[in-house]
């Protein structure tokens, strides 16, 4: 496995493009357009929140046949919230779409990012997918991430190259975040590409599988959006063969390329998370099973009073124990072991007689790495999150205002 | 029902004191004792953190008989995370504080709040238990307010007068906060006492009541204490006929008049929460159940995005559409209405034309009310919370070093 350049275009048989459409007053991209060059097999994840976006429930509507050729995204509006107009309007920017790249509308996927409950200017819509098929290009990668941004500070793209049967192919993809990230598929849209042969069943079963591991153990705030969505396309230009069924080696190797390259994302994703400073990794090891693990690492992954001390470098450990104590895990609260970095802090469930002047030095490290020992079982799980700093107040007190 | 003066020790029977017993650096008053005259009726609800605070293994253990005389509470130091020491330092407090007051070790009931993981300074806390013993007084309400508080900016305090079957009865109380505070009893200590004729059986299950409906619907951040501790001390120094069970007119006269007393506890307590610039209430009505209407006020309440914007004056409904969409709670998003105080913000789960400057104008009314319609069925909750502001971060990150 190999990084290489290229981002959501480093797989053959794609183009893109990030353009200004002015749905944003910025003069920042705010609108992307990903195709392939003939219909691929695609999957999809989506948000568990009941209060889904248009676009969200047209995507999964355009995904029933497993089948899509072109993802349309603008930022600056969710088009969530908005009622039958709101479906039509996303209806219309698949439709627009396929008129520009003269394909079916139901091989458009839509996504939509930003402010909840207001309706698409549509005009403006309609005229930058003009101009992003226009801008469609082999080189757009770069484009593509720029244009999904929210409040993200920079854009987050990464490409692979892995060997399946001795035959190259490659996994890119880009993502955005960077608030309502939480549990369960956060604010984040991420869109991956690969040129592996693989149907759109098997697509789907690895998609899954990799989301739960990846996007569904980020958490920057406890947030969930009404438009998170994760697509993949696959073109199907490598020579590997047929991946048809969700076993055996060459599935593995497919999906340890996505898991590298979700994984990836999921850190870029953290480590931007509004106002963070850092990134966190939260390892919860021998956990009762799975559950008990998510649970005592979301609780920790998730807690104000962790993350605001984690932010001042404060070893406050108590925090620690207070919040996987809330959690409802099941452990013997004098048997735990806690880490930062490989630097014990609590042993047994009490201070371990750590430095005070050690442990803040090893808040500079990156990632910030907490390992919690629940001694009671032999599960173990990492989650990502960030630290809580002033800006994630400044950035979400000032942002529709 | 009449408010009147003289907080904790407004009921017949009690002496309470305040002072400074050392444990915190600064010159502030840090350890409480409350006493009755003769051994009293006593109830008590405490954590459902797996990690519990040493006083409160304690406590659930002197309670078993429903009897006690005195509470000794310290502040500066949690006695959480502290193993055998802890616990033998936690028996120490109470046998020390009988020996003061000259009575059996088991009528005391122990607390502590601050620092988790260091062990008390025994010293310090024998001394200030003399002193306090000392300082022992009908008129110390007010000091008893102070000695418990940690991040709290001012003292909590409140007394009524109610009448059951034409005899006076008092009720009062007071509570410290105001970080930590969050489902289920939070990091919460609140002392309750009235001169009431109640058997401890029947007190238990009005505390219980009540505190469903009070602390247990407060939420600050997210986080749930090691150490958080509701008592009531029954003197029976009033003249009402025994309240030996829990039904008839004077026992639901007894708990409206508990109920008042906590919720205004908890409204200081919400208002005072950590950086919190004003309070919030969040009703839900027309849930499904009781426990969908809690899931949804509760994602209300604890959402970061939700609680940011109020802090901002910003009327960012689609955060609450988000909020309740995540809960998991039943309701059809197109027919869910809210309201900010008395002005519709969201009709059918859409805009509903209001003007922004009227919505701001909004949040300077106190509290600030926001009302979810959710037409699903006919219960309806409330809860109360406070805002996320610069200061959050501040305190919490600053707290420890």
């Amino acid at each position: 496995m190999k990084k290489i350049d290229g981002g959501i275009t480093a797989a053959q048989g794609i183009r893109a493009a990030g353009i200004h459409a002015g749905i944003k007053a910025a003069d920042t991209k705010d609108m992307t357009l990903i195709v392939t060059d003939t219909p691929a097999a695609a999957a999809g994840v989506f948000t568990k929140n009941s209060v889904t976006a248009a676009p969200v429930i047209l995507c999964r509507e355009h995904l029933s046949d497993g089948q899509a050729q072109a993802v349309i995204v603008n930022s600056g509006n969710a088009n969530a919230c908005t009622g039958e107009v709101g479906m039509a309007n996303a209806r219309r920017m698949a439709s627009a779409t396929a008129e520009q790249l003269d394909i079916d509308a139901e091989l458009v996927l839509v996504s939509s990012t930003g402010v909840i409950g207001q309706q698409l200017p549509m005009d403006k819509i309609e005229n930058g997918i003009q101009t992003a098929a226009e801008a469609l290009s082999t080189e757009g990668g770069s484009d593509a991430a720029e244009g999904i941004m929210t409040t993200d500070t920079h854009p987050k793209s990464i490409a692979i190259e892995i060997e399946i049967d001795d035959a190259p192919v490659r996994i890119g993809g880009i993502a955005k975040g960077s608030g309502m990230i939480a549990p369960n598929m956060a604010t984040m849209l991420s869109y991956l590409t690969t040129d592996a042969r693989i149907n759109a069943k098997t697509l789907q079963i690895a998609l899954n599988r990799v989301v739960d591991d990846t996007y569904n153990l980020l958490t920057v705030d406890t947030d969930r959006s009404t438009n998170d969505t994760v697509i993949i396309l696959a073109t199907g230009c490598a020579e590997n063969a047929d991946i048809v069924e969700a076993n055996g080696e060459n599935y593995e190797t497919f999906c340890e390329g996505l898991q590298f390259v979700c994984t990836e994302l999921v850190k870029m994703l953290a480590r931007d998370g509004e106002g963070a400073t850092k990134l966190v990794e939260v390892v919860v090891k021998r956990a009762k099973n799975r559950e008990d693990a998510e649970k005592a690492a979301r609780a920790v992954a998730e807690s104000p009073l962790v993350k605001t001390a984690i932010f001042a470098n404060d070893a406050n450990w108590g925090r620690i124990m207070m919040a996987i104590g809330k959690s409802g895990a099941e452990f013997d609260p004098y048997q735990v072991d806690v880490w930062l970095a490989d630097y014990q802090l609590v042993k047994d469930g009490m201070d371990s007689g750590y430095d005070e002047d050690k442990a803040t030095a090893l808040f500079a490290e990156d990632p910030v790495r907490i390992t919690i020992d629940l001694c009671a079982g032999d599960t173990k799980i990492t989650m990502w999150t960030c630290d809580y700093s002033y800006d994630y107040i400044r950035i979400n007190a000032d942002y529709r205002t």
